[in-house]
């Protein structure tokens, strides 16, 4: 029974079924009619105009769209255990030429405004030290913590009294959504841009990158083909975006990741470190307990010495859930 | 009847169904069983030990096999028509952190010792010119033409001679190795790197970087990470490589193709612009005389204004091939 | 009797005591009173606002002011042979973050409208080409030659219909204003940056970045720092560059260096390979003349092997500058 | 009375000597007898062979030395505190191609073992996260602290059984060595690189970037180029550090400056921050307190709301430095 995470689930079969089917002849790279169909469908999707491009990864699609809005002299404000500083391998300093990342604290890997100032307001305003040019935020966050649309209207409200861009990094934007049973657009709020991520709710290679001003579209398009991110056969790329929006099967996956996460954490009481409002658990079980728990069958990682973290997935069964729940429980 | 580009050939059902049979839950990243299966497979496949990277782009893996040989403050020597200079979207640039492109001229996009040393003697050897750190060749050459095994060891000498390293782009080396008839190793002869091509042989979205100095691998691991390419469910990409390696797909497809351009070839004659001697003839057509073949339904790219560009792919047909041969005869 | 090169001269006297005159105590970096100063004599000087930092190099003066007007998924279009291509190490590719350099050819280093044309109408509009953001010129060239106002106009035009940005190098730019008889605004013309040359003229080292769109100095003042060319004590930095335009200093001394290359321009006749509008000569003279001069004490370089390059410098005495055209004429 | 930054002081009259001297012909750039000479004068003063280049800014010399040490996807562990994360305008992250900083805390901008500890084994050896390949140390310290060699030592060793490289930020190791009392080459220890500064201690635009492997100098050499950094007439730059290093210059003016900051020290007991064992003082004084000082002529800067940075130079006079003394003394 897995926990590890939702990378390790395999695609879901309607995202295989429609590799297949995009298997004719098309214009090469994204020239083809299902690249061409993306715009609009994620304008629908926000309720806004805004361009969308695939894109392999979701460290890709957070420096592409990071690329929009950071110049290399400058930074991007973002959470100390953020995805971009602390699991990307440097992909910003890459993508932004040597831009750097400022790092705040908060709880939860959440951010609010008294947490931006505690870093930004020690920056002098000279050129000895780097400016931010922008902020960045997990929806939802590192430790599974969902910004609402009030606490994104506050951030929004900062990052414009300073002239700071507002990206989001939607690894698990689904599940955010899910969580808030509001709509994609009140789920991003005011960003100027989002990494919608897809490959761990049943996808298997293809994120988007949203730019919620489509002018910008032109210039990422360059910068995706400089990285070698242009993939030759494009059609497989957006195939597996549109179907996952089909019928909002990117909902019903999050959903259903977060019930059994949510199932699983209604056992784990005072064990949680976090509130679980999207598909993490992190949860405190002491060395004995996790081995307790492996002698099961149950696979996760560790969290330090103290924890362990489980990611429900969305194909995660109904029983092994429960299971895990009873298991936790039953310590 | 389409000759625009093997990019735009759909995917082998091989590598659709190896996609399918990859759908389990393994170890994300590059963690999985398939992409561990891969050095062993390409050090079989060259005789000799080499490490192999899935990549989802040509563009990416040139440009990551070219980060072991050049610093930043050196150059690469390649074909003016290069594909890394005219098609790269400046990728190279990106990738080498602004080393230089060295642009030297050959017949039909091939280069020989003399053809290096017309720009490599020009270089002043001092700090105010960049100087050349590796070359970089492609096999077969964006003109259709194919490096000898001979031809590749004096290139090899030539490097040696100069410490320069040799990077190979192979986007069409399948059809190299079918064109020559020799062993994958004699194809690529004494090049230090291969960016060994899939994609437009019937492949989805993953190319494989070949390093035949093993030892270079965890660096370009921690450069793919940074550069975006890390894909998380790095399964899919090895399982694409794997199926086409599985009882030589990659080179009964490159066959396949060779031998379409080589019927359209017989039939062109004089008009031929190179030897086809893999999938691609360059063929001397006037505005009248491609007109009437569009007219015929072949859909290809003009070549400047008196000539066309024909590429065939793993899935032209026979009759596609032999039409086309009979119409240009005919003209 | 030296002629090799004008960076061999020494610093002149003038310079040299404003560094003892500025040695008092004051603020640091740019913020003493002397940086303070190089905006308004600039505009002065070019009858407009612009803003104007000291920089240690041409090299660092031309990449900053390149740097506000390229992207790095872009390209600056130059003549083959201009500096920032041939002898600065590769820095635009730095300082650009990988741009490309485009090369373009014309007579004596200069370029045209239709020399622009000739690789820029060879550029497809898509991802896969790097597309030309600027357009740089060497005042003057590389070969000596002189942009006239007129010439200048019709590249503004050029590059404004294009959205090119339009940046000068001016190493020699002093030679250029002595030569054209004209204001420092004419023979700046349409340019939206200028790297303005001192050194070269009796300076020792400190060039001045120019932007005609003042605006763009707080970004390059973050790019300098960045570039670690902001120095600590920048008024010595300052004051060179203002005992230069004190009394029209850059003039005078560039109007002797062009009387010194005039003289010997009038005995070297049909041996001339550019017309010599500035202080540089290039002269056809084989190995055995070459070898006479430097038998008679001449200093020079040779120009690939059937000519010499004659620099003069602000320093170059009447004598020796009538020695060798008597030296010339008399071979 | 200014005790603001060594920064603001003058040049030393015996470094502006040197200028005149040598300003005669001579080949430009770094061909020149003055530049010649550095490596055989730094191989004197450490003991050992080294190669030594001269730069205009502390900057740049950090940043040329890291660069022979770190890869672009590499890290350098610093001090939270650092002049390189602090104060140099990102220019790390430009001139490593995107590296990072990862900042360590410790007592007195020092660091031990245990503080290197601290942050290097939270780093998983993954891909996913950025690896360090170099520590960074400042000698003396951001906080005016020297490491003993026997602190050296121990960072040698730690730095040894990791495989990192060892660099030194000396922009003001003269006052290290002031303070030490013993050979330079027992104040750097085994680091791999030193920036050895003189511009804060009386000299006006030249430090020195000092490789104790000097096989890596032909590389720093083209970097120093690419980094526009190269001077046209590099005779002004090699003849201010010879004329530092002559008759020891460069400690006869830490001394001078050191002695000066003892006797401010001396008075100020428990209001200091941190030893004072080089030339800054970081002294408690409330707002009342600071504006006392104020009036009577002292000029400093405020550290925080609860205390001031007193920063003695070469050139601070010994009375004024007892009238400070006695000042605070008196409060």
């Amino acid at each position: 029974m897995r926990f590890l995470s939702d990378n390790a689930a395999p695609v879901h079969p309607d995202v295989l079924a429609a590799l297949a089917k995009a298997d004719e002849h098309d214009l090469p790279y994204d020239g083809d009619r299902w690249s061409a169909a993306l715009d609009e469908r994620f304008s629908d999707l926000f309720e806004r105009d805004c361009a969308a491009l695939w894109i392999a990864t979701g460290t890709a699609a957070n420096c592409l769209a990071l690329g929009t809005m950071v110049q290399p002299h400058g930074a991007v404000v973002c959470h100390e255990e953020a995805h971009i500083e602390m699991d990307e391998g440097g992909a910003p300093g890459f993508f932004l030429h040597g831009a750097k990342l400022i790092l705040a604290q908060g709880e939860g890997a959440l951010l609010t405004p008294a947490d931006l100032d505690a870093v930004t307001q020690r920056i002098r305003d000279d050129v000895h030290q780097v400016q931010p040019h922008a902020i960045s935020i997990t929806q939802a966050s590192e430790y599974g913590r969902v910004y609402t649309p009030a606490m994104l209207a506050e951030l929004g409200d900062y990052a414009n009294a300073r002239g700071l861009s507002l990206h989001m990094d939607g690894a698990r934007f689904a599940n955010a959504v899910a969580y808030l049973a509001c709509s994609p657009a009140d789920a991003v709020g005011p960003c100027d841009t989002l990494a919608f991520g897809f490959i761990k709710n049943g996808g298997m290679s293809a994120e988007a990158v949203i730019l919620f001003d489509p002018k910008r579209a032109a210039e990422v398009k360059y910068r995706r083909k400089r990285a070698g991110h242009l993939q030759c056969k494009g059609r497989y790329q957006a195939a597996q975006i549109l179907a996952m929006l089909e019928g909002d099967l990117w909902l019903t996956n999050a959903r259903q990741s977060n019930a059994a996460a949510a199932e699983i954490a209604a056992a784990c009481g005072e064990r949680l470190m976090h509130a679980v409002e999207a598909n993490e658990l992190f949860v405190r079980l002491n060395a004995a307990e996790r081995e307790a728990l492996r002698a099961q069958g149950f696979e996760f990682y560790d969290w330090g010495d103290e924890a362990a973290r489980f990611v429900t997935a969305w194909d995660t069964k109904q029983e092994d859930a429960s299971n895990l729940a009873k298991a936790i429980a039953g310590l």
